[in-house]
C-alpha cells in the first residue's frame, strides 16, 4: 500500500535539494533554514494538516553538500521518520522556555563551524514561521554567522515544476474538473449560496480531495462583487452569475481555478464579458512562451480584454501554483519573473462589467517549450445555465 | 439575511478593542501592529480563507486612543468596507517594488507622531505574517519609534472568551458531535482510512461546517501511533482502534476534538487505557478551577493517569481553542499561564499502551467560576463499537 507520508520516491526529494545546493552554491549560500510548511514539504515530503496549529515552529536544515536536518517538535518525530530524511532532532514543543532555539543554533553551529552565510527566505510571499523574539534569540546564538535573503534560492527552483508534480497538479485538476461538473446538481434558483459552498466542498471531498484547503466564490445579478468572501445564505436567484473557485489537495499538491454558472440565460453584458474572458485566454494559450516575463503575460491578457471590448479588472492575472494555493510569480505589470518551461500557473483574467460588479476566469497551465499545456479542462466558451 | 462577513454586532469588536487598548497602556504600548489571521479576524470580523494564499501581508493598526485602520491589499477592501472599521487603506499587491510597506510606514508614522512604541506579537505562538525583508525595512522607514513585544498584550485579552464567542464554539462543538454520531455510518472493517477521512469530512459539511481546516486521525491494532499524520489506503480491520479528530469551523470558531472507536471488541489493554483516559477527564473536569495554572492542570491529568495505571503520552495535554484550532496556553509542566474565567480550553490526556502505540482523548470546554462548562457531548465511557 502506498505510504503517504512519502508521495514521491527519495529520488524525487533528492533531485530536489541537489538542484537547491547548486543554486546555493550560485548564491553564496552555506546552509539553507526553512520554516515555511510548503518548503518543508518539498524538501522532505513530510505532509500533514497539523501546520494548522499556529503552536509549534519546524525547522529543515540543508546544508550546501550534505543531506537536509530535521529539527522538529518530537510529536511530528514519526511522522518525520517515515520520509527520507536520516538526521532527525526533536525537542518537547511548546516550550515556553526554549522552543527548539538552542537546538537549533546548535545544529547550525555544527554545520557552519567558524562562520558561514546562512540564507533565509525573507523575500515577496515568504514567511518566517517561527515567533520574531525566537529568531532574534537564534541570530545571537550563532553569531557571528551572517543570514542573507535566501527567496530567489528557493523560489528559482521550487517553480520548475518535475514531472511527477505535474502529474500531481493534474490529478488534483481532475477532481476539481469532476466536481464543477456536479454543480448543476446542487446550485439552483432558490439555493442558498453558503448551502452551495457546502455541497461543493462534498463533491470535491467524494471526487477523491484528500482536504479542500480553499473555496470561495460568490454570485450576484450580472455578475459579483468580489471574490474572496466566505458565503452569505442569501439564496440564488434567476439572472445571477454564480462563481466558484476552489484550492483543493490531493497529495498534497493544490489546484487553483474557477468556473461561472448563469442562473437562467445570462443578460448581454455577463455574456461579453464571459466573451472576451474566453478569448483573452485562448489568445494566452496559444501565445505565451517561456523567456516571456510575467508583465509581458499581464500586458497580453490586458490588451486582449480591452480589444474584446472588455474592462480588465479583480487583481492579478494569474499566479504560479503548486505546493500552495498560490505561488510566485504574479501576473501583474510589475513582476519581470521570467515564465520559463515547467512551471505551473494559473491564468485568471477578470473583467469590471459595472462598478462592484465582476467576472473571472481561470485555468490552470503548465508552461512547456511550445506553450502553454492545461491541467484544467478548458471551460465552456458560453456561461453554462443553471435551473433559473 | 445574516452578513457573514461580520458574524458578531459591531458592539463585540468595540469592546475587544476597548480591552486591547487598556491592556496596552498597562504594556506601555501606543499603537499594535497585527499580521495574523486570528488576530485581525478578532479586532474587524474580518473573514476570509484567501489567507491560504501567501501572497500578500495584511496588516491591522491599532492606537491606544483611536478606532482601528486597516492596510490591505486592494482585493480585500470590499470585504473590509464589509465590517465596522471605516479606516481603510489600500495597496495593488503583491507588488514587487512596495508591498504597502510604504503605507503601512506611513499609517504608523501619523498615528505615532514624533516617538513612540509599536507593539508587534513576536512571541510563543505567534508569527509576523510578513516578509521579515519587508519587516526590516519597516523598522527603517518608521525609526526612531521603537518596536516592542506586544504577546502578553493580545494573548491575556484574546484568551477570554465572550458570551458571543463561546456560543460559537459551542455551535461549532454541536456540528462535530454530530458528525461523529454518524462515523458507525461510514467506518467498518475493509473501509481503507482514507475514505473515513473523505467521509468524515463530508459529514462535517453535511452538519453544516463552513469548511474543515483540520481533520486527523490514526488506525491500528489495539492503538494507533500517532495523530498528525495524514490517513494512508490502509483498510480498517478487526481489532483496530481509530481515532479521529477534527478542528471544524463555523463563523470563523474552531471545535478541536477527538474520538476513538474499536472495530469490534477491544482488547483488554485499550480498554484499560480507555478508562484511564476517562477518568483522568472526569476529575478534571471535576476539579478545574480558575486561578490553577496550565502546569497544574498538566500536573492533576498526570497523577489522574498514573494513578490509574496509564502511562501519560502522545504530547501535551489540552491547549486553548477558539480563532484558531490551537491557542496558548499549552498544558504541558512548563507553561505556568493562569487559567482564568471564560477561557475554552481541550483537555486531552493521551495514554500510551505499548510503544508507538497510544491513544488520545479529547473534550472542549469553557472554564467557568465553578469549574469546566463542557463544550463538546461528553465521549462515551467505553470505545464505541464499529463493525468488524
Amino acid at each position: 500500500m502506498p505510504d503517504r507520508s512519502l508521495i514521491f520516491p527519495a529520488q524525487e526529494y533528492r533531485a530536489r535539494v541537489a538542484a537547491l545546493q547548486a543554486r546555493m552554491a550560485t548564491d553564496g549560500i552555506d546552509v539553507l533554514l526553512l520554516t515555511a510548511p510548503s518548503d518543508v514539504f518539498y524538501v522532505t515530503g513530510f505532509l500533514t494538516r497539523f501546520w494548522e496549529s499556529p503552536a509549534r515552529p519546524w525547522f529543515v536544515v540543508v546544508p550546501i553538500e550534505a543531506a537536509p536536518i530535521a529539527v522538529i517538535p518530537a510529536i511530528g518525530a514519526d511522522l518525520m521518520r517515515r520520509t527520507w530524511l536520516r538526521d532527525i532532532r526533536t525537542w518537547d514543543a511548546p516550550d515556553p522556555l526554549d522552543d527548539g532555539v538552542s537546538l537549533l543554533a546548535e545544529t547550525l553551529r555544527q554545520v557552519m563551524p567558524g562562520a558561514g552565510c546562512l540564507g533565509l527566505p525573507m523575500g515577496l510571499e515568504t514567511h518566517l514561521r517561527m515567533p520574531l523574539g525566537d529568531y532574534h534569540r537564534l541570530l545571537t546564538a550563532i553569531a557571528p554567522r551572517r543570514v542573507v535573503d535566501a527567496t530567489e534560492t528557493v523560489q528559482r527552483v521550487r517553480e520548475i515544476k518535475s514531472e511527477a508534480e505535474v502529474g500531481k497538479i493534474r490529478a488534483t485538476c481532475r477532481i476539481a474538473d469532476a466536481a464543477f461538473a456536479r454543480v448543476p446538481d446542487f446550485a439552483h434558483a432558490g439555493r442558498p449560496l453558503d448551502q452551495v459552498f457546502r455541497d461543493f466542498q462534498i463533491a470535491l471531498l467524494a471526487e477523491g480531495a484528500d482536504w479542500v484547503s480553499y473555496t470561495a466564490g460568490g454570485a450576484g445579478p450580472g455578475g459579483y462583487g468580489d471574490v474572496i468572501s466566505p458565503a452569505d445564505a442569501r439564496p440564488l436567484q434567476a439572472g445571477d452569475i454564480l462563481m466558484l473557485d476552489t484550492g483543493a489537495v490531493k497529495d498534497g499538491y493544490f489546484c487553483d481555478f474557477d468556473r461561472n454558472f448563469s442562473l437562467g440565460p445570462p443578460d448581454d453584458a455577463a455574456r461579453r464579458a464571459q466573451a472576451a474572458l474566453f478569448a483573452a485566454t485562448d489568445l494566452a494559450l496559444e501565445r505565451l512562451r517561456p523567456g516571456m516575463r510575467a508583465c509581458d503575460l499581464h500586458r497580453m491578457l490586458t490588451d486582449a480584454l480591452i480589444a474584446e471590448g472588455a474592462t480588465p479588472g479583480g487583481g492579478r492575472l494569474g499566479h504560479g501554483l503548486g505546493l500552495s494555493l498560490t505561488e510566485w510569480p504574479s501576473v501583474t505589470a510589475r513582476d519581470v519573473t521570467p515564465l520559463r518551461e515547467g512551471m505551473v500557473l494559473t491564468l485568471e483574467p477578470g473583467a469590471e462589467i459595472a462598478p462592484g460588479r465582476i467576472l473571472v476566469h481561470e485555468e490552470n497551465i503548465v508552461l512547456r517549450t511550445g506553450g502553454p499545456e492545461l491541467l484544467s479542462t478548458r471551460a465552456p466558451a458560453s456561461l453554462p445555465e443553471l435551473r433559473a
